[in-house]
């Protein structure tokens, strides 16, 4: 299997997920939809219209792969390589029209993340990463993703998808190290890790994400030299609470201000 | 004057500073240039940058007209036609390298917004407005730009910039409506009033705004059939305490609420 070109693959999946997507994308949900349930839901509909594609191309390129997806579950999660499909990560985003939800698509090997793909389709850029290195192609071209050096709390710029997602005593844990931070910004999603893996943002510490949010994460994260773990130091593949560190000091720093809460 | 076409040159004005912003966009800031107040400062430098080239394009082209800058101070602000620019509206999106900023180029006439446009060259999309009508120019090309009805605020989909830009009594007077909204999502800037113009957000409530980071914005809105106002229904131009509706209705109602507390 480690012949398989993955990257040629996974540039058709987002290709493919990009074109089933982007017809919904700032797509007016009608008044008359909102808020009885049995309208039209463009976000919904993109989501599965994403998810599809990918499942089928998958099927038929590795048939004997195993697919994780938001939309529509779970299929031989016990094969050795399996998918991690997020088709809209971001949805609220997607929905108000801020362009910065994205596409993941992640690879497990033995359950352990080993290829992802970070797309959005509408700016036109993609984050890659195996682990062991990561790239970014879009406006500009090709270039290596690589985190930037940040040694201090105080110094760092902080990202994290919304106040909503962590519990009272998360929060407060969460303000334990975002007090400190130079700037913390709401609204990261996928763009938090991202934006770390390039070197704009030293720190994205989140709560609730579902294993679907973050596998495809880690390998760019990682491969541009990044750090990537639950609160407590283990492994980030099953989702929960999360930090993302470009710079490995920073990583221990925010763990020990995390630990103490 | 009314002859003159602004529409072009506003073009040229948004081409312009998007080739002198650009090349300063995800850039990495050093880490030995942090927090020390010496170094190189990416996003002053682009705003410095961008506004200079639009000075030097107007000063050329209109030089009877005033000009409001954020970073170069005010020329003629007693002329007929002033124009008001915001190089980059959104810095710490653009600091982070969230392509969610944006160039502000508004243009009054006897003090009274008459154009409008917000440019993201990097997304490569532009929002214009002149009161009456508003279009967008970007991906699958140009078209009207209209705001959606939403006549309660239980159904309104809400922006803001940041929980920071509150005063303590600001912030639960915001709160007060914000908490019977559909859904919040703070890291608006000026896409928050470009995705209201737009129709996929209903109302925008902010506070700390200096005239330079509406002025582009209102014809835009207006243009749409949104409303922007002060926070007591006043003229929006001077920035300070400001919402924005895509429905009149919408707006009355969280005028009534916000005048409540």
């Amino acid at each position: 299997m480690t012949a398989v070109d993955f990257t040629a693959f996974v540039d058709r999946l987002a290709a493919a997920s990009g074109e089933a997507i982007l017809p919904f994308f700032r797509t007016s949900i009608g008044v008359e939809d909102k808020g009885h349930g049995g309208g039209f839901d463009p976000v919904t509909a993109a989501d599965k219209a994403g998810e599809s594609v990918m499942r089928a191309l998958i099927r038929e390129t590795f048939p004997e792969h195993g697919i994780v997806g938001e939309e529509h579950g779970d299929d031989r999660t016990d094969a050795e390589f399996v998918w991690v499909l997020d088709p809209i990560d971001g949805t609220r985003s997607f929905i108000l029209g801020m362009p910065i939800w994205g596409t993941l698509i992640g690879l497990t090997r033995g359950g352990a993340p080993c290829f992802g793909l970070m797309n959005q389709p509408f700016v036109g850029e993609r984050f890659f990463g195996d682990g062991a290195s990561a790239s970014y192609a879009g406006r500009g071209g090709q270039r290596r993703l690589r985190t930037r050096p940040c040694a201090r709390i105080e110094d760092a710029l902080m990202m994290s998808t919304s106040p909503t997602m962590f519990t009272a005593e998360e929060r407060a844990t969460f303000d334990a190290v975002s007090g400190d931070a130079k700037l913390t910004r709401w609204g990261a999603d996928c763009y938090g890790y991202a934006m770390l893996a390039a070197g704009h943002v030293d720190l994205v510490i989140e709560a609730d994400l579902k294993p679907f949010d973050i596998v495809a994460l880690i390998p760019i994260v990682e491969g541009a030299g990044g750090v990537v773990t639950t609160w407590d130091g283990g492994p980030a593949t099953d989702g929960g609470r999360i930090i993302a560190a470009g710079d490995k000091r920073l990583h221990a720093l925010a763990l020990e201000r995390l630990a103490r809460g």
